[in-house]
């Protein structure tokens, strides 16, 4: 099976989380005598409960050859997880409802336009970092504290990812 | 008085809170089945105590004019705040220590490489976001929750920053 690609919009992105970008924030105001616009509150960091804390991190990725094949996929049962590109540059995020684990055709694989980071809500299903350019940086917010706050699942059926 | 301007290094800016940066990272290790290092842990992220929470904005920042007069400083009392340019690009920093209201003598600049970010700690004294290009856009990870999160100072010195 191919999975389709679709452009990530917020509208989209509902049922998975958050799009990181100024029109995801609550409410935006003007702030320092002029010299910045704040765009607030922009994503449901969920990282806080459960005896957890505020972790951030940055992932250094490698692009993935295409096609890729879904072998896996994984979730966050305690937290969100946040990902935010530190250069412009898109990259695939490819996810499923929270829930019983997937099927192929409940995946659904969305391309970022660069500017855009994601933050997945609490037990969204959804695969490592598919980077498309040489190494890229990404800000990561997500969980400290104890806990198991990673479930996996293999996938043996063939489902590809065939181009960007 | 022409405030100097420093290179910002883990070293120098350890007083005042972390460079966000993958030097900053308590540890990293592979993940992904090689795709991706995690620089994991890199800034001390203190935003949840005292009924607060993690909070993730973007903020635009307009480009400040040199020669910058120094006209006020702020802290938070309640949480660290960091900010992370979303664009390679550095700005200045202007920061003092936690604890009373400092004097100019006590004030220090500095200049980041374009890939690093900064996380004030709880208290440090420092200068709204003091952007150097054309409109540039910064993650910003504060707290959200009651209680008055910032103090301000004004300025009757002359105090410059004269060139980047």
């Amino acid at each position: 099976m191919k999975i389709r690609i679709e452009p990530l919009t917020h509208e989209a992105f509902k049922p998975f989380g958050d799009v990181i970008d100024c029109d995801g924030a609550a409410r935006h105001y003007t702030i320092n005598e002029g010299y910045a616009e704040r765009y607030h509150d922009i994503a449901k960091i969920d990282v806080a409960g459960e005896s957890g804390r505020p972790l951030l991190s940055i992932f250094r990725a490698k692009p993935r050859a295409l096609p890729l094949r879904i072998a896996m996929m994984e979730r966050h049962p305690l937290s969100s997880q946040a990902f935010i590109p530190l250069a412009l540059r898109p990259f695939l995020v490819l996810v499923a409802r929270p829930g019983d684990a997937p099927a192929p055709g409940d995946l659904r694989c969305f391309r970022t336009q660069g500017s855009q980071g994601v933050n997945y809500a609490r037990g969204t299903w959804h695969h490592p970092l598919i980077a498309l350019e040489p190494e890229q940086d990404f800000l990561v917010l997500d969980r400290g504290g104890d806990g198991k706050n990673c479930d996996e699942i293999n996938f043996v059926d063939d489902v590809f990812i065939v181009s960007a």
